[in-house]
């Protein structure tokens, strides 16, 4: 959430002239996305994203997000495309770091959905993951549960430090993850991050898609699972919205569909989804100083989820 | 240069609501001006900055600015406007905070001027000049002589941390100033900030004068040479650019003039200048942990102006 590298507004205008963006008329940093420098700039011709990839992101990635990005435009996705330079290249280098221009959508994210806008959520999901077939990309997503496993060792003594009995909490989870994951579920491109910071809206409209650094090959449904751990609880994890879940899981469905295998598999997908961040906002945690300037996401917020899905009824879950 | 308050979107969006501005479309955090949390956003209407105004600035200063910047702008300087909303009013509370709407300026900072910038930038220095003649607001510049002297006192024995015999060359400098230090000439309002970073441009063009938070009531020919200390010497100070010093005092003494007294006391002024930033950089380079996450600015890069302009010709410092 920073600027991490400061790029000469000449070099930004110099960079511009390999495009037919316009001249430089405005650049700001902005605050936003992963650990990314990202610059709202304005040109004579309109507005763009200008993304260099800080350390989080690899470069070797970035040819499946261009490509997937560009597949969901084309069929009618509202995502921010990628956007070429006068010989068709989309991934340059600028300031020594791989530097992409990028559409700008306009829109806001909510941070206490209504139902109706979790319902445009939803369907908006369901309507990337229909535009999402026969995309051919691949990329595997280091966060499934091999990856929660690995993250957990790492963390190790440290969970205590986070709340006492922690560790054996995740260890228990774990366990009950490898023994009742739905590995045979349909898998396809999910988005795996669908925060409503992800989501860019007008009112109740859906107005774009955004951050797609974490998309990935898994379980579908999963990326409903994340989506409703992410929308459909108060911010500390402490509250349940079951109206926002109802109308999420709606709009998902009217839109694309859930089967009655992902239905049956769905409360595990939950609680792996709430574990995934609970794993992550730990690691986070323990490694960055108390007294560092960035906000440490609390982990026991998605602890909060966790308990509420593995205790709840499967069908409270999918809003009947 | 971060967002330090964040305000969901849905309150900015009621906040507009108070004004003439339209409705929200968009907003993005920006890493911009001095320790303010500050928001680009888009409306039906147009764009703004909506400035939350963190512990750095006083609230009490706020009128001062606001008032100045109406001044300036309604005799034809490009300054950003503070919005009223439908009551008149500029000065509003969000989340906790004293915030106000700012009109949104285009242009770009540049970080090497070349001569044309840099005149521009001088010129525009002495039309701000001009246009604050009869505004009677007053602010004590808190990082005057006196200021230095208490500011080199809370860094006292810390000074030789950052290089050998920082400290007595401070005190020595301080001497000298005392001194030497013109205090008979001229007063006005100054931006007492003028960096290229708080100067937008379009080309040769300056389109915007901002950050004003600084602004204050001190000797007016010190904002010249606050101004040629930030944009007539390599970043790290090591070398001095004459060409760009000589533009930059034409362009002033074409729009506002220089007398001869101000011309005198120039060398002054200069190390004055150099001085005051090596201190609050030295300030904050003391003050701030090495491993912070913000960038300490190097308090060196002053002391070498400093060394300059101490070993200058006057005459030199005026571009003749």
């Amino acid at each position: 959430m920073a600027v991490y590298t400061h790029v000469p507004a000449e070099e930004i205008d110099a960079f511009l002239t390999r495009y037919d963006a316009g001249r430089l008329v405005s650049a700001k940093g902005i605050a936003e996305g992963v650990e990314n420098s990202n610059y709202l700039l304005e040109t004579t011709n309109g507005r763009y994203i200008l993304t260099l990839y800080e350390k989080r992101v690899d470069e070797a990635d970035l040819p499946f997000f261009i490509d997937l990005l560009d597949h969901l435009g084309e069929r009618g996705c509202l995502v921010p495309r990628f956007i070429p330079d006068r010989t068709g290249k989309r991934l340059q280098q600028l300031s020594g770091r791989p530097a992409c221009l990028i559409e700008f959508l306009t829109g806001i994210s909510v941070t206490e959905p209504t139902p109706a806008q979790a319902k445009a959520a939803g369907a908006a999901l369901g309507q990337m993951h229909r535009a999402a077939e026969g995309f051919s990309g691949q990329r595997r997503n280091a966060l499934d549960l091999p990856g929660w496993h690995d993250l957990a060792g790492k963390c190790g003594d440290h969970f205590d430090e986070i709340a006492p009995g922690l560790g054996d909490r995740v260890a228990q989870e774990l366990a009950w993850l490898d023994a009742h994951w739905p590995s045979d579920l349909p898998r396809a491109v999910i988005h795996a991050d669908l925060f409503p910071d992800n989501v860019l809206m007008l009112g109740d409209q859906v107005t774009g898609l955004i951050d797609f650094y974490f998309s990935c090959t898994d379980i579908r449904a999963y990326d409903l699972a994340v989506t409703q751990s992410a929308w459909c609880f108060s911010n500390d994890g402490s509250a349940w919205h079951a109206d926002r879940a109802a109308a999420l899981v709606q709009g998902y469905v009217e839109s694309f569909g859930l089967s009655d295998a992902e239905r049956r598999g769905f409360q595990a997908l939950c609680r792996g989804a709430a574990l995934r961040f609970l794993l992550t906002r730990a690691y986070d945690w323990i490694n960055t100083p108390a007294d560092a300037l960035v906000t440490r996401k609390d982990p026991l917020a998605f602890l909060r989820r966790l308990d509420f899905y593995a205790s709840a009824s499967p069908a409270e879950l999918l809003g009947a």
